[in-house]
């Protein structure tokens, strides 16, 4: 980054890239709708979202480091969107400020159900989601297998040698 | 509330209300700052707030449940803002973006390491944090007295038994 920041506040810094009405929406709808290409983005959009300002939320996420495009130089609006890294990491603050708004908000009760589940399956739950999108957009491993399927592989070995 | 919502997701009816560059710095001022009046929230604002987006961001905090305002009709200046419990249950998902930002952007070092402690106290650690402000702001009970508290007064009682 080569801009000025108003400060090195880590928050600041935060809110400079996300600090807008329409830019987490943009990374919700990636990161727990599967949705990766500007046509699906708006069509899908519940909020309604604007082309100018899907066109202008994405290519700032790239800028910020949140996305990754890969382009169709010839259908622009079947380029592929990815999340980052940097971007897979905001998975826990995103699970409490969703589990925040379920609760303290008019939230839709289906919505806020989920919201709640996303919270309060802690760490280990945001772990694992992590993993599997880091697996859908950085190409990462798939994720290990479950502590479940290993014991059942344990399990299963010992009959078949016993 | 009576306006109406873009969609009743829970993380979209957050943004709707913290989705600006601003007010969540003005929440982490009186949070972490314990800042608690228009004339100190302008006078120490590392970011520098213009007066007009501070008194908007206030108003607008107060109507949305997040402060209340304990006036003084003659110094308006002088009202004292005090955050709500809402406010206080944001402490969690604060600390989360707080880290990430620490990890991800270029942070002081300082404010980094602030930050990185918050993250990584957890849910004891908010929870501390959460009952002082409870304590400050809302008149609760002070905090219960700490774990380590009673097991000193268990061993001092022990002792003067023995």
């Amino acid at each position: 980054m080569t801009k000025t920041h108003r400060s090195t506040c880590p928050i600041n810094l935060s809110l400079e890239i996300l600090g807008d009405r329409w830019s987490l929406l943009v990374l919700r709808d990636i990161m727990f709708g599967d949705i990766r290409t500007f046509r699906q983005l708006q069509a899908r959009s519940i909020e309604g979202i604007a082309t100018n300002i899907l066109a202008d939320r994405l290519a700032r996420l790239v800028e910020a480091g949140l996305l990754t495009r890969r382009g169709d130089a010839v259908h622009k609006q079947k380029a592929i969107y990815s999340l980052t890294g940097m971007a897979i990491d905001l998975v826990p603050a995103l699970a409490l400020l969703a589990g925040w708004g379920g609760r303290h908000l008019p939230a839709d009760p289906a919505f806020a159900a989920r919201a709640q589940a996303l919270e309060q399956g802690g760490p280990a739950l945001w772990e694992a989601f992590m993993a599997e999108l880091r697996h859908d957009h950085l190409g990462a491993e798939p994720p290990a297998r479950s502590v479940r399927a290993q014991l059942d592989d344990i399990y299963v070995a010992s009959l078949a040698a016993g």
